[in-house]
């Protein structure tokens, strides 16, 4: 549902051409620097403009109505509001009848019965993730000195990403990407068996992003292809470091004390300028259906600062719960 | 920790060289014929004896504890205990000092100080994944008529598995592999915005179990180089049935009434006969390690039935919450 | 923590003399009618004004920030703003050396170290109740034709409430009250053993309303004095009806068919004008303290509305796990 | 459901004439020095043959299968497990038709549609609280230096308790009794706004003991009739020791460091010899129904025990929680 976690818990709400969307975050520790500015370089990252991302150009200014006293955390809950402006649900009245392939339309329209709100993805749609950013900046502090950085690898199947998008933008089309993130400086003992792993908490949060298709710890997907001798990582000191980090910085579940490595696979956007086919419900036939508005050509391109976000936020919940266990 | 969902919840406990393994499951519903005959299928599929898997012989004959009266459930939790007989924790004596690459050793034993059981990897055994059968061989009765199907499409990157696992055996290796898992007869309207979508908890559960690196749905990892025209499957009947399947089944987290399908990435197991190297933390140095004992020359080999179980888990959750949801 | 629900569930926000309070909503199933004005009733009810209750007179208008679309829920989370107006914080500045008897002054300067919004009570203010009473409202709508009535049966030990007001004015004190909750046209079957009985999930939530200090279910207390010939109450018919109601409508924790009713006891308004006695943690001895500003005379007065709401709450989790266990 | 708790989480199971009761204790620290014989006093103050308790003689003998290696925890969880043998299922074959007054058998027959165990109230049973009773000897060590009391004030209405159970059993009847708790040398600061209050986490728990009927903390129902000039408790020390203890230790719902002190009522046990009337589902009739079997003349006897653990749980998990905040 829409909310997570277990002692650092984040509650997310809006939709896209609502009122606002926003997030509250419980259970941060009191006494934490904390001002609208801090928010500012990571959704700057998100933010609409780059080339290959929509030209939606509403300022996104967060606003801290609640939580906070005197520039600083209180340990009750913080909530983050952005108030939407710049919406033109005009574009998307049309889109009711006709599902747009590779959206949440035709699921939401018979698990809600109609009654969601269909403009722009509502409730589903990417525009959520301004929240994640926001509740990322909050988690990051908490888990300092850990440090996480991902960055777009490839785009498109290449690694000349400008060239990709380009191309994409081009042919009216749009192209998928590998992002990958890391996180340094973790301390050992991060994660809770059984069900509780470092995998689990991330990928959890990783597939609530939109898009992403898979995702890969450490050696992933290539470890089905190599054998154990390689793969095994060999313990080189006593603070756990190893030789090779195959493991992606995590055995049994628990942080090892090395980098914590992760890639995710993430679509082509859905929306298109292409003309594509899906079913009318009102004439119950296939039709031709061209997606006017505003489109990412690339939304690979936005993953990165979410994607550090959810690090930080599951590492942040799984940093308290190792808090609490101990002796 | 050792408990996972919300209203079909199951807890996992026991070590694999301690008295009993076991699991509760809380949530089923009355009035389902269950008796212990009925987890035989499934376990078989699990258990030893395999080519490439360990020749641990002890039945692993369950045992329904509470939960069931005359042959069917009653609503109340369900205990299945599975009793540990064919020990030999002596095997394993020397490893403290040794922790084994691949293994959950070093970070245990920093977490817990010590005092965690460490005969045969203890609570981080595989040998766990036999209650999460359990609980499967449950969840598959909950969601019938929905079926779900998993096998090995790859070990040590070919498809000529039997080889592989021969060659892997003859240099005291091991192998990894890829399990394909799909779930056809669903209807559409699984999985819940914003954190609960249908990839986030069966990715969850997955990645409690031991050997996963990295999980991929539909189109997955080539997804990054697909161009949006071709990766959106077109919507062709009123049931949501789609020419392609590139989603896997799922749109904005939510089952679209086509098949749900995805792919894990299993590593190479850690235990192997060949010498390898850690830290002995008695000496402080870089020493020789060779594990005895009994070792899969592929864990991927036994993952298939795992899979399934823990898919049945994650779809009977997410149907009691969508049935809970209707007006 | 700040929420709280299986499946309806409620997270909480905002300080007495901050920006806002609010709630977000979430499990609610979509197509229910919702505007702000249906609101307006129960806030009323709560509201400031009446005798013996402060005369703050902001309008505490509720907003809808999300989760409704043309009138209706959609099943996304509703979030209800109210937005603080009329704060006088000066009023609160000297009471940070001298933490108020009764109140959390005390508690919560240890537990966050000094960073807490102390102004009003903060987070922990009375006024938060305003947001478990919008919820409160969206939670009647769901379980209706459930009937929720609270009202206050004596205060300052006498049935002649009004009488009991005046003389606590004229004291600049304050008296304490019992307020009695029934439900009506409850189907059987509602609660869940074991933990999750209906009076765990109703006194849960009633412990979170400010001043509550006991809770009794049907015969309560008295109950202690009863043969067990006298207490049992016969099934008279194949509904459930009982000839008594002593069991206040639950058997097992389960709603037996018949009439949900209990009482609570609330303390008096622990601000009063009268001088009391407090240590000054900068002189460190116990000196006088007036206590300037708004009080209550009977904060029961305001807490039937409240109670409702918590029950209805309560109720409407009840109502969605149960309808998630049928066969 | 059948679990509770956020760090020190307890799963139940189990019922009166099944096979086995026990319970999963998940997130107990390593280390803790945990044998069964540590179960004994506990378990022998729970236990029948007490006047006016039952003279099931089973030996109640505890079993640790999972989470201890050599004589300690290890921090996987901890179950413990006891076999049910002196059953005498035939006492009750023949009151399916016949619902006992008082007793859960209405309300378990209507919402799991008859598939439910009612041999001696199945999982509704009393017998489950030796679980909660095994649960509470490890919470207690979790805790201390923490202490926990709870003892019988009064029984059927009298401070002369010996004297009124006598005649209870005279006339084939049963009382009900008063039982209050107290817990020493608790720090400051254990506790969570909103929602998870001490009153809250306890009164949870509390109402999952069968047979509880209402619970008040400190000045409890007295505090309705008092004013505030004479309930506050002045603070008179910097430790925040106060003059009286009106709030029982607890303002804001978390603990002052001042004794917790709460009282619960317990009703007359349901099942008495004397007869009594219900509906005969056969017949359609009320008819006379005379319970066979044993019965606790005062079932109050053995709460004291009970309510400590439960209490034990409680301040186990929300020491957990208040370790995780720290800063």
């Amino acid at each position: 549902m829409n909310n997570f976690g277990r002692l650092f818990r984040i509650s997310i709400f809006g939709e896209s051409h609502g009122k606002s969307i926003g997030i509250t975050i419980d259970g941060c520790p009191p006494g934490i620097a904390l001002q609208e500015p801090d928010f500012t370089p990571d959704l700057s990252r998100r933010k609409s403009g780059a080339k290959g991302t929509t030209p939606r150009n509403e300022e996104d200014l967060p606003d801290i109505i609640s939580g906070t006293f005197n520039g600083y955390t209180t340990g009750a809950p913080i909530t983050v509001l952005f108030r939407n402006s710049n919406t033109r649900s005009a574009d998307y009245a049309n889109l009711q009848a006709s599902p747009r392939p590779g959206h949440a339309d035709f699921v939401s329209n018979a698990k809600y019965h109609g009654f969601q709100d269909f403009r722009g993805g509502g409730h589903f749609s990417g525009r959520l993730t301004l929240a994640l950013v926001a509740a990322g900046v909050v988690a990051k502090k908490m888990i300092a000195p850990v440090e996480i950085n991902a960055y777009l690898t490839q785009a498109g199947g290449s690694t000349n990403i400008d060239e990709a998008i380009e191309k994409a933008l081009a042919t009216k089309d749009s192209i998928g990407g590998i992002v990958e993130c890391s996180a340094s400086k973790l301390p050992v003992g991060w994660g809770e068996p059984f069900f509780d792993s470092v995998e689990s908490i991330i990928s959890h949060l990783v597939f609530a992003i939109p898009a992403i298709k898979g995702i890969e710890f450490g050696s992933g997907f290539a470890a089905a292809k190599m054998n154990g001798s390689e793969h095994n990582d060999a313990i080189i000191n006593p603070e756990g470091k190893t030789a090779t980090n195959n493991a992606g910085g995590i055995n049994g579940g628990i942080t090892n004390g090395n980098n914590l490595v992760f890639r995710v696979a993430v679509k082509p956007t859905s929306s298109i300028g292409k003309s594509q086919q899906t079913l009318n419900s009102i004439s119950g036939k296939v039709e031709d259906l061209t997606i006017e508005g505003r489109h990412d050509a690339c939304i690979a391109l936005r993953v990165p600062v979410i994607l550090e976000a959810v690090t930080a936020i599951a590492l942040a919940d799984l940093q308290r719960v190792a808090q609490a266990q101990k002796v």
